[in-house]
């Protein structure tokens, strides 16, 4: 693992789908969200979001609202949205800006770094130290621009999850660029559907007309193959680009090579994201379990800093909007089908075919964190 | 049970309301699914909804989603509604019709038979045999032109269950009946409820004015008093219909023998089915539990197949539907009453009267399939 | 407890929160509904609420729907609103008049005093005995106008439980007062929290800026600091009212003496009134826990019953409505925002300051109720 190589891919024949409770129990839910989303490292955004000092925005992670804030000297912190006098939430809106953080209800006010710095009458009580309640913090880390956090006491630190990765996805520029876009998806499947769907173009003739048109669905070359990263690229027909007009919608994201100039980029990072690296832009999904059955998945569409702008010339970002909402829309609609289906008792775990190898890596993978269910 | 004979309403004296567990347990409600409409033949609707070879329409039975299709050859079959691949829900619209169930997402076909004809890229599984990827299938049978399904694996056989009613009700030409207008009901009031509402008309004057006016609630005759059909007929006034206008809304629906066309049959037919024969129309509601608080009823309007038409004398089936909407919603809301009432811990089971003998014998019926509880 | 005496209000020292689980836990909650709700005398309204015989009106008490009725000699008793027939809901309205309660299912008639007086066709039954169905009924009994009842079948007598407060608040009126409007809330917080609110000012100069000009937070004086009823009176700036304008609305409500006339006095009364006593009205909170996330808040605002009237000089309920309707709907807010960060695992119990000397207090009576969790 110490240094990236081309891996080919390998179909295990006999690879099925996942058994039916891993898309329906509310325990094995429980645990994915115990021992996946409130212990690993999970992609919460992109530095971009917090830009200057005083900068925040609000997630929510394992079913815990958490805070991430610009501090003062530029560094970025976490912090649980709760206040330590009667655990009040203390940020309502999605982001915003603001000097410190004052709790709404009784005031108390912490600084950007957590530290309580204002509690009225407090200190008419005996014994009673601020600096027994700085707000709680979680472990935050960078990666390529996009910001991660973890609930965990002493996680992995990141560097070491990512070291596979290492350099690999330089030339597209990720730190620099900016979203211009995000929509939300509430949609009604379990979250391994998700990546079980955007792991294979299997399906693209038949669900994605204009997509296959554009992009063969059988031109498809995977270079990660197995773990907790896994994808490649498919091919986009020569001078055309994954929009509704089908012509480039933005300037290059960053310093293509040759052939990559016609080539999209498919790669998702276990366990909440997924990173599509178009020539002209970069389309983003995190993937948030809410229910066994029910999934809210934020999508970005990230474009080069200098190619924004309406007198940029050539910039279009609805183009590109519009033609990967639609697409996005039809995948959440088969993994909705799917997630009806596979609640029957008539289901039973159905045989992959070779095009469905990285759906069967992502199961092996998941199954290695979530092993005794 | 060879042969029907005529029996004599007997009133049990002492007979009370079922126990208030049966009308909230989630417990039960699944027994119920389990023991009864999981394993029972059901009835989910008649030929005529499916006339020629292709259509179909999909109906959920103990949860699960089942296609009924009329094969090439005439002959109806039905499906669990799940894709053999990766569990997809086949067939998404209530009904329509197709020369084969074709997969949304990988677009695996079978045949109306159910038999796997395309898996794209699967001959290249070492070892794959579409003759392993059958549709499963559901047992399937016809009462009177009704479709009954079950899930059980070996059911008794359908006319064996049915032997008691042979020849009963063949002057009604039920088999070539069609309904002019379905609809569907959302009841928040447990099934039983709905039986025990439809098997007595001692709550007719208060609650049915129009009704009782019609049909007078004491004039209920019943020759079905014990077991999975109970019922009888009650008469109506002399040259009226159970309708809005009080006059007959279409030809009669069979060869009606004399004192019959003033009379209008109620029959229970357990577990789902309750038949109103009324001498210009059928009424049929199809009862589905959805909880213990919740049930879905659909009701259709049957009339002669020569009745129908814009251009058929006196065909104004309206006239019927409004009337008994009317009438069911009536009844649909002291269900709902009753089901509040129930809930409470003041409830405890409650006297029924002489009028409310068919009620004690539906419970008696019901507590031989779910008696453990 | 024999005599009131005025106490001297003492901060315990280290007081915290209530731990996480009181707030989150279905089990607690099921706890408190059965071991305070469905056992202490709660307040369900006002004597006015039903001045005729033959008045009635309807609420629910944990979990059990209940009908309040005046009967013929001007008493007033409580029923559990089931028919005792087929257990039917019997009022369906939140309020009305009628001479009898009859089931709008089988025409089963009550008295206004519960017995069943007709029951068509039981007569039919061997050994039916109208005088074995009467109503179920309910404690109930009145203080200072308000009406409570128990669902215990021997509660101590509400005289007893309310002999600390004999005498205290006859000068307010308070039999004699009319509800002039009622708001209902529906709140997305624990309703200890709703509590915990009322009890303190600390929150008032950042949540309730006009509330706190009109009546300084520091000017809070208690002088009921332990048990069940608890309280005091904060100061009113001289010539102002609680109102919107900032003037009284109507005429006082009773006869106040001197200081009294610029006071507000705020009681708890456990576990579900709120007493809001102002000069020129009477606000009243009843608190009803639908959830352990989720409660029903009732709010009356009371005048003297000579000063409503459109011909009243200076009448203007609305005055006072809008304030108090502002104002609730910001301390909603703040339990609202409670409820979502203690649902944290970030919440740990938190310190009260010397100003929230009543919420803890309040506790500490809670957990004298449900002490075993």
């Amino acid at each position: 693992m110490s240094a990236f190589r081309k891996t080919i891919e390998t179909f295990v024949a006999g690879a099925k789908t996942l058994p039916q409770r891993y898309f329906v129990s509310p325990e094995i839910f429980a645990e994915e969200q115990a021992k996946v989303f409130a212990r690993h490292w999970v992609c919460v955004g992109h530095q971009s979001q917090i830009a200057k000092a005083g900068d925040y925005f609000v997630r929510e992670v394992a079913g815990e609202s958490l805070i991430m804030v610009r501090g003062k000297s530029g560094e970025m912190r976490g912090f649980y949205n709760v206040c330590r006098h009667r655990g009040t939430r203390l940020c309502e809106a999605a982001s915003g800006h603001a000097a410190a953080i004052q709790c709404p209800y009784h005031a108390w006010t912490y600084g950007l770094d957590g530290r309580l710095v204002g509690a009225p009458h407090m200190d008419d009580v005996p014994g009673f130290d601020k600096g027994d309640y700085a707000l709680r913090g979680v472990k935050l880390a960078l990666w390529e621009g996009f910001i991660f956090v973890s609930l965990a006491d002493k996680p992995v630190p990141l560097e070491e999850v990512f070291a596979p990765l290492l350099g690999r996805f330089t030339h597209w520029n990720l730190p620099q660029l900016r979203s211009a876009k995000r929509i939300e998806y509430d949609v009604r499947a379990n979250w391994k559907l998700i990546f079980e769907n955007y792991s294979e173009c299997y399906h693209c003739p038949g669900v994605h007309p204009l997509l296959s048109k554009v992009s063969p669905y059988d031109s498809a070359e995977n270079d990660l193959c197995e773990g907790p990263f896994l994808g490649g690229f498919m091919t986009i027909a020569k001078g055309a680009s994954l929009t509704m007009s089908g012509q480039a919608c933005a300037r290059p994201v960053g310093d293509m090579k040759g052939a990559d100039h016609a080539r999209v980029f498919y790669y998702s990072i276990f366990p909440n994201l997924l990173l599509s690296m178009h020539p002209d832009y970069v389309l983003v999904h995190q993937i948030w379990p809410q229910a066994p059955v029910r999934t809210l998945i934020l999508c970005d569409w990230f474009f080069h800093p200098e190619a924004t702008g309406v007198s940029a010339p050539g910039y279009n970002p609805e183009d590109a909007v519009e033609f990967w909402d639609m697409t996005n829309k039809q995948d959440w609609h088969v993994c909705e089908l799917s997630q009806q289906g596979i609640a029957s008792r008539a289901y039973q775990p159905g045989p992959y075919s070779p095009r469905e190898s990285i759906p069967a890596a992502w199961d092996r993978e998941y199954l290695r964190h979530v092993s005794n269910s």
